[in-house]
C-alpha cells in the first residue's frame, strides 16, 4: 500500500504520537487507535480544500507536540492512557475517487482486523464511505451503527454521473448493506437539501435524523438518549463528525457552510458523552477545508473533536472500573492530590 | 426607472430565481415576493462595503442556482411554493442619499401596490425608510408594524448635516406618520448608543425596545409572544432584520459591529418564528458587508434568513390550512413518503 | 518612568478619555480609573501579537472617539460617570521580561497607591503578576481575591528557564505570597493543559477552579455565586479577563486559542455581574493578538468587556443609592424621560 | 452534452458577453471566439480551489458587466469588435478525471469545428490535454504550435498512478501525437521541478524551454522573436497561460506558487505581443484558485490577461487593413477625434 | 468648519507631526504644509473603504509617531526641514457628496490662501475636484499644472445622475476653468476605460496622457521630462497619485484595481523626481481602500509617497542652495560624518 | 543544550533533509551544510510572529517533502548534492533575548567548528549577532565578511534599555570586533531610518551601504561587483538576508515592511549571484513573519532562498570542475541527455 508521506506538508503524526506503518500487522495489533489520514476533496461539490484536513488537523494545537495530552476535564491522557498511533496518509489521488476510495477502505479494514479502532482524519464526507465499510468488513456487514454529526444527510444518489461523492457516502453505505437503515442516527441537519424524494427514500430505510428545529425544542440530551436505547443491540457505533454540524459563524474553514448549527462547545459535549457511552468502534472526523478557516479555529475544533474523543474513550475505561466521572465534578477535588 | 443591472458584479438573480421587470406591472402582480437589491452604503457612519450586500445575498449557497430550496425543516419550497421574482437592483448612487432613497421608496411602493411582499436585500440600513415608507404607501400609513432585529436602535437624528443614514431611519419612519411608535418592536439592542436624550424621544412614542439583557433574562419566546399580542391590529407587519443583532464573533461582516449578540441559530429561529406567527407584508435584510466578511459566513447567513422567511411564509399558508408544522417534528415521519 | 508613547502606532487614549501621566501623582489622585497599556508579549509560549493588544483595545469602536459610552442596558455612562484617564503604555521591551514586569509592577502600584482603580490593557497574561502585585503592594498582600475568566490555569512553574511567562502568572502570585491560594478563583479552563502534578499543587494552594463542563452542568450563574459568598472578606476582587475565555469561533484574535468556550454575550454577561456584585480594585484584559483578528472582533469583544466593567462600576454606585437596576427592566421604562 | 450551469455560483457569462448552447452548431459557426469554462481541479497535486476559476475570471473587474471593453492602449474593443460569446462551463467531476478530460476535449473540438477560437478558462491545467487535442482534432495532429507560460513545464509521466493531472498534460500532448515536440515552447519556468530524466524527454522531445534566468539574461522580446520564427509554418498557435507563471508575491491565488516569476505587467506585455504577431487559434487562462486569491487581484489579473488576448487579436486584423498599432503611440494622438 | 475629529478612530495626526487648527489662520500662515485628510467614499463606483485611507496612512509606520522621518536616501527630513502641521479631517458625509466636496474645497482654498502646500490625504479620487479648484482658487484659475499618476483618467461625464464621483474630477476640473487641458498630464494610464467618446473629448482638451505601454516603451524618465519641459511657465504643480497606478498584485488596497501598473518602486522613483524637479504647490493621494489590503502594505506605500514628497521638496530646497543629491550618491559618502 | 523540538508545531526537517543532533559533533562533521532554527522574535521593535518563520521556511514547499530539490536553472540538487542536514530549533524564549542569543551563538560555534555552513533560518534579525559571531569563532574575529540584504542598516545602538534586538545586530558585531565595518556590505537599504548620528557611525566604520536609489541608478550587477572586488582576501562571507528588502507589496509577511524593495526574482538572482561567485562559510533567512503573510508567499520566497543558496553552492562546486552554468544557457541544451 502506497502512502502520500510527505506530500501536502511534512510527514507529521497527531501531536507527536508514534507512527505506525500500515503494512506491519504486528504494529496495529499492538495499538488500540491507529490514526489514518485521508487527504482526499476529489468528492466535493462546493469548495475543495480538506485534503489539507488531515495536516492541519494534525498540527493544530499550541502545546507541544509530545503524544501527550492530559484531559483538564475528565482526567485522562487520550493519547497516553490508550495505545494511539498515527499511520500517515493513505494515497488518495483526488480526480480518481473510486480508486481513492478503494485503497482507504483496504486500509481501514486493515486496522479494524488488527482490532484496534481506525479514527480518520478527513478529507472531504465521501470518505465515509470507505471508512464505515473497512470497519463493517470486520464487525460484521449490518452490525454497526453509526452515529453522524452534520449539517448535511449525505444521501443523496448519482451526481454528476458518479456513485461516489461527498454528498452521497450514507446512501451507498446503507445501499451496499454495510449498515442498516435503522441503525443510523444523524444529528444536526439543516438547510435546504435534499428533497422530498430523497427524504422519502430515507424514511423507507427507517433512518432516524434529527434536524436542528428538533434539537432545538428537545434538547440534544433527549435526542442522544434516544440514540442510546437503540444502538445497545449493535456490535459498536461508528461516529462520523462532520466538522460543518458546527456553524460556520465558529467553524469557516469547511466546504458547504450551512448557517444555523451547534456551537463549538455543543460538539465537544456531544461527542464526548457518545465516546462515554456508547461502545464506540470507528471514528472519522471530516470536511475541515483549511484555506476557507480563520487562524486556524477550525482545524483546532477537529483536533480538540479527536482528542475529546479519545479522552472519553479512555475515560469509558476507568469509568468501567468504578471510578465514574460526572461533568458536575469540581476540577479540584481530592483526585487531583 | 433605472436599474444597476450588471454593476457591482453580474446581473444575476436570488438563487437563480425568475427575473422581473420593475417597470413591468403584469408581471409585479403574478409575483407574491418579490426580491429588490438595494445596494448603497452612502448612508453609513463606519464600515461601508454593504453596496455589494445584493450581490453577495444572492449568490452566497452551495447548492445549485435553481430557484429551488426546499427546507428540510418546515417540508416547503419558499422559493418554488410561493411565486418568488427576482427585479434585480435598484440605480442609488453612494454620494446622493436623498435621490437614492426616493428611488428605492419608488421601486417598493409599485411592489406593494402589485400587492406582491417586498424583500429587500441592502444596503445599509438607511434603506429601511424606503422599504417601509414604500409598503406603508399602499397598506396605510401608520398602520404596519415594524419587527426589527438590530444591535442598534436607528434613532438617530440629524447627523452630519444629513436627516437621512443608516442611524436614522426608524426616527424618520415615525417622525413622517409612516409607522406609529406604538407599533415599533425592536429586539436586540445592546451597546452605547444612543443617549438617553434619543431614549427620552423613543419612549415618548411609546416605541417597545427589548435590549439583549432583558431578552436573556426573560427568553426571547417570552418577548416574541408579547410583540403578536400587540400587532393583532395592524395592517401587516414588516420585518426588517439587521445581520449586525448576530453576535460579530458569528457575522464579522458588517459595517458596525457590537459583541454580545444572538447566535446565528437564535436569529433564524425568530424570522421563522415571526414569519410563521405574524401577517409579515414587507422585509429587509441590511447591513451585510461583504469586505469585512471571512468566507462569506455572513452573506450565508443573510441568504438563509432570506429563505427562512420564505419558508415560513409558504408553511404559515400550509399551516392555514390544518396541515400544521411543529419545530419538535422528527424529521423523517410520516409525511416523507 | 519610561513610557513607550508612539511606539506601535499614535499615542491615542481609551475611546478618547483624558490623558494623565503616571508620573503625575495629583492627576492619578485626581482619577477613579486609570487605564494603563503593557503592550508586551515576550511571554507568550506560542502565537505573538498581543504587544498591539492596548493600542487595538483602545481604538476598536465604531462611534466617536469622544471619551462616552452610555450603556443602553445600565443607563450610566461609565467613562462620564467616573473619572477615567488613560496613562498611556508603560514601556515594556518584549525581550526583556523581567524588567519589563517590574516596570509594570512599579507604574499598578503607583495607581493604586493614588486610590484609583487600574484598568490594565494587555499584553499577554504574563502581565498579571504585576497588575495583581501592584494592586496588591497598595491593599495588602494576600488581602485581594482574584476572580480569573481563562481557558488556562496558568499556574506553571519554570519554563524555558524562565520564572516568567504567560503560562505562569497565577503561581508567581501565589508563591510570593501576593494572593492566597483559597482567594483565587477560575472560570472557563478546558483543555488540555496542565497536567496532574500542576493540579495537585493548585489543590494544595485550595484554589477553586471551574472547568467548563462543571459551569455547563451547574450554570455560571451558580458558580458565580459560590464566589461571590466566599470573597466577602477580601480587600477587593481582582478581576483578570483573558480574552480566550471565550471561544477561538467567536474570538480568534488570541494567542493559545482552546476550542470549547463561552460564548461572548455570556462573557459580558459574567462580568457585568461581577463589577456589579464584587467589590472590584483592579481589571485587566489580556491576550487579545491583532494579527490573528478577523475584521477586529476580538478587540471590539475585549473593548467591550472594558466598557462593561466600567458601566457596572457607575452601576453599582448607583445602586447603592437606591435606585436598583435589574437585567429585565424593559429598556424604554419610565427612567428615560 | 451536459453543463454545470448554476453549480460553482450563478450562471453567468464573462463580463456580460451573450451566451451560447455549445450544442448549438449554428451559434457557434456565427461566433469567432467561444468563451468556456472547465471549473475543474481534481488534477492538482497542492492546492485545490481552481474549480472556482471560471466564475471568479469572469466576474472579476469594476466596470458595468456589459460585454464591451474598448481597450486603452490599443483602441479596440476585444468583445465587440469580434463576436465573442461564452458557453458556460463544461460539467466536469473533480473525483474522475478521466471523463472529465473526454468532457472537455469533446465541447472543444465542437467549437473548433465550428471555425471559432476558443478560449478556456481554467481549472488546474490538466485541461491543457483536452484543450490543445481540441483544437487539434480539427486543425490537424501535430500542426499547431503552443506557446506555454507557466513556472512549470507540466511534462511529468505517471502520478499517482494516473496518466493525468496538472502535472502532466504537455507530455501526454506530445505523447499522443497532437502537438510535435519541436513546436512546444514554454516560457517563464524556474524552481525545483522537474529533475533530470524528465528534462532529458523533454530535450529527446526537441522542446523550447526558457528558464527564467534565460529570459532575464536575454530579455523576454528576443526569446518571443525566436518563438515567432519557429512557428511561422504552422496551422495556428495555441496560447496556454497558466497564473502561476507571475510571482506569487503579485499573483497570490494559485495552487503551485513559485516565487522569482514575472510582473504582472511584463505577462500582459508578452501575450498582447503574442496574440498580434502570432496566428493564435486557441487559448486557455488556468491555475487560478480564488481561496488562495488577496482582493481578487489574480483573478482580476487573469481577468485581464484574456482581455487583452481578446483586444490584441482584434488589433491583429485592424494592423493587417494597414493601421498599426505601436506600442510607443502616445495614447491621445490624432486617432482619439 | 466642522471637522470629523475622530470619527473613523481615533484623532491622531500624520505620523506625530503638530496639529493645526483649520480656523486658525495664524498657525495656518505659520507652516509650510498642511496635511488634510479628506474621509470620503461617496463618489466610488465600485468598492469603498476610502473613508479609512486618511486614518491608515497617518498610522502606516513601525517608526515611533514622533513627527520625524530623516530620509535614507536624501539626507534630509522632510517632516522636520519643513514646517509640517496636520489639521485632521474635513467632515464628508459619504451621502451627500456635493456638500462634501464643496467642504472640501472651502478648506484647501484656505490653506493654500494661507501660503502653505496642501498634502491631501483622500479618499476617493472624486475629492481631487476639489483639492485642486482650492488651490486654483488661490493660484489662479488655468495657472497650475496638474501631474496625476493613476491606471484611469477619471475624465468621465455625469454618471449615475450625478455630475460627481471617482470617475468625473478631471473633466470638472477642466470644463470649469480651474486647470487648461494643455497643462493635464496623466501617466501610468491603461485598461478598458474611458471609451472613444471621452478620449476624443481628452485630445480636444490637449490633454497628455501616458498608458502604460507607451511609458514602458520611452521609460518613465523620458515622459517625465517632456512633463517638466510643458509645466515651466506654470504657477505651480498639483501632484495627484491614485494609488492605483501600482500594480494590485503589490497594493491590493484599493477600490478599482487595474492590473498591469508601476511596481511601488517605480511609484517611488517617480514622485521623488516630480517634486524635486517641478515646483509642487499642492498634493493628494487618492484610493487607499484598507479593509481591501493585506498586511497594510498599501497604506504602508501611501504612507511612504507622502514622505518621499516631502523629502524630495525639502530636498528641493537644500539642492537650490547648491548642495545638489544625486541618485547614485553612494549612502556614508563624506556628508554623514 | 536544550532544542525547542516540538514547540511552535511538529519537529519536521528542511523539506525532509536528514535530523541532526547539535550535540553529535561527528554527525555535525559529516555534515557539509547544518540547517538550524531560530524561533525567536523578541527582539522586534514592531510587528512580532517571526518566531514562526523556522516551521514555515521548512515546510512552504508544494513537492514531496524529500530532500529533493534539483534545481531547474543550474542542473544541481542542492539537497542531495550537499550532505545537507537540519539540527532542528535552538531553544530561544522570546522573554529573554540576551540567554536566548548566547544559546544560538554556541549552538552555530559548534557548527562552524565541525567544519559545516549553518544556515540559520530565523527569527528576527537580532539573531545575526549570534550567527555571525559563532562564525567568527571558528573563522576568526574580524576576518568574515558579511553580505546584508536588508530594507534596514540594523545598527542602532542601545533601545528600549537593551544592547540586543532587530535593530542592532550589526552595530554589536563590529562594536564587538566580530567583523570589520570594512568588511560591511549591505544591499536595499531605504526609508526614513537610522538617522544622522547612526550614519556617522556606520561611515566612521567604513561600511559600504547600497540605498536603492544607488541600486537603481547602478544597477545591482555593479555593486556586487564592488562588493566582490573587496572581499577576495576574507576568510569567508556570511549572507544575511532579511526578506523585507523584498517589497513588502511582493512580501507582506514580515515585521517592519518599508516599501520601495527589490523584486522576488531580484533577490533570487542576487542571492545565486552571491553564493556562486563568493567563498560563503554561514547564512541566515530571517524575519520571516507567517502571521502577516498572504497565500504563504513570504515563507515560500524564503524557502526559495536558501534553495537558490544551497543550489548556487553546489554549482559553485560544479563550476570549479570547469562545467560552468551561464545564466543564458537555454534549459534543454545537450546536458540533459
Amino acid at each position: 500500500m502506497t502512502r502520500y508521506g510527505a506530500m501536502y506538508g511534512p510527514d507529521v503524526t497527531f501531536l507527536g504520537v508514534p507512527e505506525c506503518d500500515l503494512e506491519d500487522d504486528a504494529a496495529l495489533r499492538a495499538a488500540e487507535i491507529v490514526i489514518v489520514g485521508a487527504p482526499f476533496d476529489g468528492g466535493t461539490s462546493y469548495r475543495a480544500g480538506a485534503r489539507f484536513g488531515p495536516g492541519a488537523i494534525r498540527q493544530a494545537c499550541y502545546l507541544a507536540h509530545d503524544g501527550s495530552r492530559p484531559s483538564l476535564a475528565m482526567r485522562v491522557d487520550g493519547l497516553r492512557d490508550l495505545r494511539v498511533v498515527d499511520a500517515g496518509d493513505v494515497e488518495m489521488f483526488g480526480g480518481d475517487i473510486e480508486r481513492s476510495l478503494a485503497a482507504l477502505r483496504a486500509a481501514i479494514a486493515r486496522v479494524a482486523h488488527a482490532g484496534a479502532v481506525p479514527v480518520v482524519l478527513g478529507g472531504d464526507h465521501s470518505i465515509t464511505w470507505s471508512d464505515v465499510t473497512g470497519v463493517a468488513d470486520h464487525r460484521g456487514r449490518g452490525r454497526v451503527a453509526v452515529v453522524h454529526f452534520d449539517a448535511h444527510a449525505d444521501t443523496g444518489d448519482i451526481e454528476f454521473g458518479s456513485l461516489y461523492g461527498h454528498g452521497q457516502p450514507m446512501r451507498r453505505l446503507i445501499e451496499s448493506g454495510a449498515v442498516r437503515g435503522d441503525r443510523f442516527f444523524q444529528l444536526g441537519l439543516r438547510g435546504y437539501w435534499p428533497g422530498p424524494e430523497t427524504l422519502a427514500w430515507m424514511a423507507q430505510q427507517r433512518m432516524r435524523s434529527y434536524e436542528m428545529t428538533e434539537i432545538g425544542s428537545r434538547g440534544m440530551g433527549a435526542c442522544l438518549d434516544e440514540v442510546a436505547a437503540t444502538v445497545s443491540d449493535c456490535a459498536g457505533v461508528f461516529l462520523s463528525v462532520d466538522v460543518d454540524v458546527v456553524d460556520p459563524g465558529m467553524a469557516p474553514g469547511t466546504g458547504t457552510p450551512e448557517p444555523g448549527g451547534l456551537t463549538a462547545r455543543e460538539l465537544l459535549d456531544a461527542v464526548r458523552w457518545v465516546a462515554r457511552e456508547l461502545p464506540v468502534v470507528g471514528v472519522d472526523v471530516v470536511e475541515v477545508s483549511p484555506p476557507y478557516d480563520s487562524a486556524d479555529v477550525t482545524s483546532l475544533l477537529a483536533n480538540r473533536v479527536v482528542l475529546e474523543v479519545l479522552s472519553a474513550l479512555a475515560r469509558r475505561r476507568l469509568d468501567g472500573t468504578g471510578d465514574r466521572w460526572e461533568p458536575a465534578t469540581p476540577l479540584l477535588d481530592g483526585r487531583c492530590g
